[in-house]
């Protein structure tokens, strides 16, 4: 699918930043586009640097490649500003969808499977947005009262959703019946465990529409299954990503005390890219994951340690219920939420 | 195989260092060493870190890491010392096997091929030289005239081989028949690609040898039709490593000059782990690596664009000629030899 881009918006970031050297970011998928924009970049005088480095998202800023190589200046191509505050100079070239046809051809499934619903959430993936109020639009023409929530979080688009963040979604909760959420399963999964609403999933690149309460449920037993498991764990590593932002030690260092204080082992591990293939070959009993949320949603399957939310340790060792990190959702709860008093 | 560890070493190391926070690294296949040696630390009462991030040499030191989380030291596991200066203190706890017999057991096949040569030069990999002075006994008692080198370049050992270093093979060659080398098969070929005198492997792990002759006739005859193909190449991409025994960036821009000044575009990708999977995204005709030589070695079967080495460009661009490439021996050639005036 073709992806709009805007020369003229980089070439004045250039005029205004004047950089020295710009280091060129981008997801898998996107690498064509990055080595346009380096040309681009090049041809206007600047040395350009492009980065093979994978990035998964806003969160997810070459700064330490950028310094490494002496750049100035960043362009993140794929994702939505997520960073409140970076040293850097930081221009993002959001990838957005030109055309609608994809999403379109979903609406007559979408309103078939909202038979009995009147007032629809809509959330979008980033590369949708372009369309947000046009998809309103056919909705509303259909009888449906179709709304979208103004950002707040880590989102800056009215109706964004990110894997890890639906204040957009939570923002009009009392509004509505169900939710829409345009973008990948994993988009709408992340809904479906932050809301006791119903979501629908509408993917325009795979066609598919989805209800996604079966795979919330699945997912929120394995939850509950490795806390349990979490529960007879001895030694357990914490784990901290060192991308900008996912680098949570200091909630690393509260988990560590509050662990020890529990009469457990602990241990920090660090790593930018966390990769199971290389926390496998760590002998610890379990995992808590203070990086991307999706890791321990998308990779449990694969992992046969429990890799759980610092949320969910939380409810392991006693300090919060289940269901009120149910009540609260579950991706919502990213840091720790302890009841009991606690030193911190 | 059970491997050699002294913890006195690493006590009286933070005894002296007095580090805050130390950095805890190590290969795959060792995080179980990483994980003692952080209790280790911890009772000592410093704070450790245990890094998952994967290492593959004393190239790579975890210089980002460490400054990242505000560690002010390193403990690096598995390699010898690399890098003549690093602004880090950096311990480096080399992994040797403590066990003689798997090295023993060779000994009988190792002489069968060896017959018709009588002054053998050997090269360990840093895992086995605890049996250097043994296994050269070994030999001198079957009637062999058998010397390990002296160090140079990137190692610091008598006897030692790294995949990218065979300084102290090179050294013995006018006092050599042949070479044995104990390692794996990529130390072995290696030392084929450098020399023109027979290397027999002796692996230890696998329990096989193996004269490298053919293996290292067809990497050769590899390099030579990418390097044709490499002529036909417009659009070239530079591969830079930021790990700190690989960062090449000079290099780098002195290759981008050069492609430049032979009318091709060239463009300069950067990122710690230089993955073929990321790479394979880029749509570029043909690669110069100027990481790790491995890459352009192993990697080069899974890769269909000519990743050459920056010695292999040379010879594309008309400025050195294969012939001297194989009289230096490939790998001895990491950096430009350039034998028309050229202004750089």
């Amino acid at each position: 699918m073709s992806i709009e881009f805007d020369g003229s918006e980089i070439r004045e970031w250039l005029k205004k930043s004047r950089p020295k050297r710009v280091l060129i970011q981008s997801p898998l998928g996107l690498r064509e586009l990055a080595e346009q924009i380096g040309s681009m970049v090049s041809r206007e005088g600047v040395d350009a640097f492009i980065s093979s480095s994978p990035t998964w998202g806003g969160c997810d800023i070459a700064i330490e490649e950028a310094r490494r190589v002496g750049a100035d200046a960043i362009i993140h191509i794929g994702h939505a500003p997520f960073l409140p505050h970076v040293e850097f100079s930081v221009l993002y070239v959001e990838a957005r969808y030109r055309d609608y046809k994809p999403l379109e051809s979903l609406i007559e499934p979408i309103t078939e499977a909202l038979t009995g619903y009147k007032k629809v959430g809509v959330g979008m993936s980033v590369q949708w947005l372009n369309h947000l109020a046009k998809f309103i639009d056919d909705l509303s023409s259909r009888g449906y009262n179709a709304v979208a929530g103004e950002p707040g979080g880590h989102l800056i688009h009215r109706g964004q959703v990110l894997g890890c963040d639906y204040t957009s979604l939570k923002r009009i909760e009392h509004l509505v019946d169900c939710y829409v959420v345009v973008g990948s399963v994993f988009h709408a999964l992340g809904a479906a465990l932050i809301s006791k609403k119903p979501v629908l999933m509408a993917d325009p690149h795979s066609q598919k529409i989805e209800w996604m309460a079966e795979r919330a449920r699945r997912i929120l037993a394995t939850r509950y299954y490795m806390i349990q498991r979490f529960k007879e764990a001895r030694r357990i590593a914490i784990l901290v990503s060192r991308k900008p932002g996912q680098y949570m030690m200091g909630l690393a260092q509260k988990l560590k005390k509050i662990l020890n204080e529990n009469g457990r082992e602990a241990s920090i591990i660090v790593s930018d890219e966390i990769m199971m293939e290389s926390i496998a070959d760590f002998t610890y009993d379990a995992y808590i994951n203070t990086a991307c949320p999706r890791l321990s949603i998308e990779d449990q399957a694969r992992f046969s340690k429990p890799l759980l939310l610092p949320v969910e340790a939380m409810v392991a060792l006693g300090k919060t219920t289940w269901e009120e990190v149910l009540d609260k959702g579950l991706i919502l709860n990213l840091t720790l939420t302890v009841h009991q008093s606690t030193n911190l």
